[in-house]
């Protein structure tokens, strides 16, 4: 499917609104946007990249594709364009240009329940079978879905969205303009069990998460309360799926954390760091500002500021990339220092 | 417990519904099944394997188990069985005669909400406290169960089963015969974020997932929505729990998806692809047709058809397997090498 | 934020509560309870460990904090102390102490749906928007919270704690005094699929999944009914969130199962078994008694009784660690084997 909206646009309009400029007709109107794959004629669409430039550049061409966003870098096209250094940003405006918008006449849902001690802005939107508990804050222009639970005590920001299915739980805070994708869970117990006399003793964990503004949290992931205090995911960080925080944890400011992810009790991460999918932290390791932990690494120390690491445990990535080398050798390698041992052996 | 509803069947009949063979009295009748080591006297049980055979034959015999499902290719038994070249085919027959059927007296559960501008079959069920938003289509016998959510123009094929807690989000397409288990997510957003100035800017996913008929969708699963286009499940694809798909991800016809897989953003499987348990795949890579990836396998790279990989980088598993075996050398083939340099050493 | 709910406790007391004893003065008083390193003055706080202890005691004396739960083995502090063997016994009754109780004044909520068939204790709470089906039965005390579906002819024991957003499916058997916490499935289809003629037949999933006494259960964990008979979680048994826990599967008494665990189908694990951080088993192995599973180790084989393992596959902690301590050197150790060579080729 194209995304279409029924509004249309000059390249010359949509080119102000992402700071693009035009190479070829400016006048050129689009009221779709495609995939280079499959956009039709007349639409637009979005190319990124030298790879296979030749052959994309006849494609738009015979497509009778209208006008394609691209990089300012690459070579001269057979249609018109719009260039930007980070040509992200035009097919960002592109998109929120064609954008479906979602009509909502309620403001609370017949069948949502809000408790009578909660506060719920006057232009929040609460939908059908959500709750919103006792003495719970949902801020202006707040969107709370169907089947969503905020509960006692807790409180969401102004213009945050917070899809089908999430859990808020008791006393949890989320800021402004943040997102929190569905099924996600905010503010379960934290995992902390003392051992007495061979059972397993739970720790009370009456601390909350404290999610700052600008932050997207994707599906399905769970973040636990702290024992006391906050757990706390700094201002604009932005999570992908199935993640799992536990308590204590504090991460820094505009982190990305990639899909499947698990952070460990008490780890505490910086600025700007990056978890690539399906890596991890032992507790109470802290990481560096600005670091990169690459797909699957498992860190188990402290990691410097700008470190790039990968394997388990996480090392320089330039160390790890040189031990898998070694490996594919290693087989090999066993029968060259058997075959050193014969040759000795015979010089005997 | 064993399984049963209060209906009977002589070893002819269930035969007949199974294509399997009796060897011993086909009017022998059984009303309830139980694994082999549970099943108590007058009991219907499976067997499969020779493994412990002689043992087993033993056990089925001093239980007084009535008849037992088996392989055409064990040897003679001391009791009537049903024998198929495929045993399970009987055993799945077994048990869908002794299910015991829910029988549902609402078409819409009056504390459901369904919008007017939805569309629901006449024989279709929706739970209690579910809820179908504006211009979602739900299809014939289609049964969305309690707590499940359907959003805007969001459609589920006919005889679907959606279980507690999914959400089918906004323009996501559910085909027919589908399953899809508990607090399940289609449709959430995928996660594309261009940098600038130091923001994470986010890229809209205006999107949505397509699943094909006959596919079943395991438990907390999260398959996030295209940028544009559809992330699309292929036709009797099966998924365990736990598994993270990613935005503009295709996957083909009949693969399966063991628990707690992560697939990254673009990738492409073929079909009749297997992924154990654990694997995952970075962005944009290609799987072939037949493939299969060993537990814990990370693809970084294409992988053509009827490939056989593991580790990470997934390779051959043959060659991960010299690998692996030849790690336990390791330790000692450095002190070996040692030993090489100190004999040459000396000799000089 | 402090942990406070308005009462106070002396010393003297909250020794007496957790079989502590107190150092100083024992009727010094406090009303609340905040981590080390953001106490204030006049609160309690907690200390464990040698580490930093003259920092850490100089840090209770300047911030004037009231008293401290601490070990016995530490050294004499500045300020007054409860001193236990195990310190977290101390913790858990001062937290438990301050725990701010909610209070809730119905039994069951007005827009939480309960069959007719179902049978809830009296003083059991039944939150907004939850669902009880058909035939299911709440114990005594058991609060199933806002959003939570407890499905049909299931049950949950006194006491237990079932958190927003849980699914307990059908026939499926919680004990007494458990804790699930928030979308956390119990009860999914097993992944069993018989192959015929390309298709992926399903087998009937007709078990269900019995939890003991005294579970917990973390948040977005996932677990399989059986085929035929019960998953069981054993008594006591406390799992961490995002767990798989496949069907068939055994799960003995007080186990710890730490974040990402996946356990397959039919796998056995004994009493006291600690499977830690992303670690997994493959199908119908045994775990015995008292093993520890190092974290992102995959149990590939039968494990005895205390077996202290990591690794892919799980191997002797010690040879692990062997192999990967020898992994950093092979790099080089590649170089020197070619050096051999070369030596003794130029001998020749």
């Amino acid at each position: 499917m194209s995304i279409e909206n029924g509004k249309s646009i000059s390249l010359k309009e949509l080119a102000a609104l992402c700071g693009g400029r035009v190479v070829g007709d400016e006048n050129v109107k689009v009221s779709s946007i495609a995939s280079l794959d499959v956009a039709k004629e007349g639409e637009l669409t979005f190319l990124t990249g030298h790879k296979n430039f030749d052959e994309n550049a006849k494609h738009l061409k015979d497509e009778k594709i209208a006008a394609v966003i691209t990089s300012e870098d690459l070579p001269e096209l057979p249609i018109p364009s719009i260039r930007l250094k980070n040509p992200h940003l035009g097919l960002i405006a592109a998109l929120n240009f064609f954008r479906k918008e979602i009509k909502i006449s309620y403001h609370i849902h017949p069948t949502a329940y809000v408790s009578e001690t909660a506060k719920v802005a006057s232009d929040a939107i609460i939908g059908p079978n959500a709750v919103v508990e006792d003495g719970a804050v949902i801020g202006e222009k707040a969107h709370i879905e169907g089947c969503a639970y905020v509960g006692r005590n807790a409180s969401v920001g102004a213009n945050s969205h917070i899809y089908p299915g999430v859990r808020v739980l008791d006393y949890c805070v989320v800021g402004s303009n943040c997102i929190i994708h569905s099924n996600t869970v905010i503010g379960s117990d934290g995992y902390g069990f003392a051992q007495a006399n061979g059972e397993h003793i739970k720790v009370p964990q009456l601390g909350n998460v404290v999610i700052e503004d600008n932050v997207e949290i994707g599906a399905c992931v769970t973040i636990d309360r702290s024992t006391m205090e906050s757990t706390v995911i700094g201002e604009g960080t932005k999570t992908d799926n199935q993640i799992h925080i536990a308590h204590n944890v504090q991460i820094g400011k505009k982190c990305l954390l990639v899909a499947q992810v698990g952070i460990s009790g008490g780890a505490k991460l910086g600025n700007y760091v990056v978890m690539a999918g399906k890596t991890g932290c032992i507790g109470h390791v802290k990481i560096g500002d600005g670091s990169t932990i690459l797909a699957c690494g498992i860190v188990t120390n402290n990691v410097p500021d700008k470190s790039y690491v990968s394997g388990y445990p996480a090392k320089p990535h330039q160390e790890e990339l040189r031990i898998k080398g070694s490996l594919r050798k290693l087989p090999d390698l066993i029968k060259r220092v058997r075959d050193l041992e014969n040759k000795l052996n015979e010089q005997k």
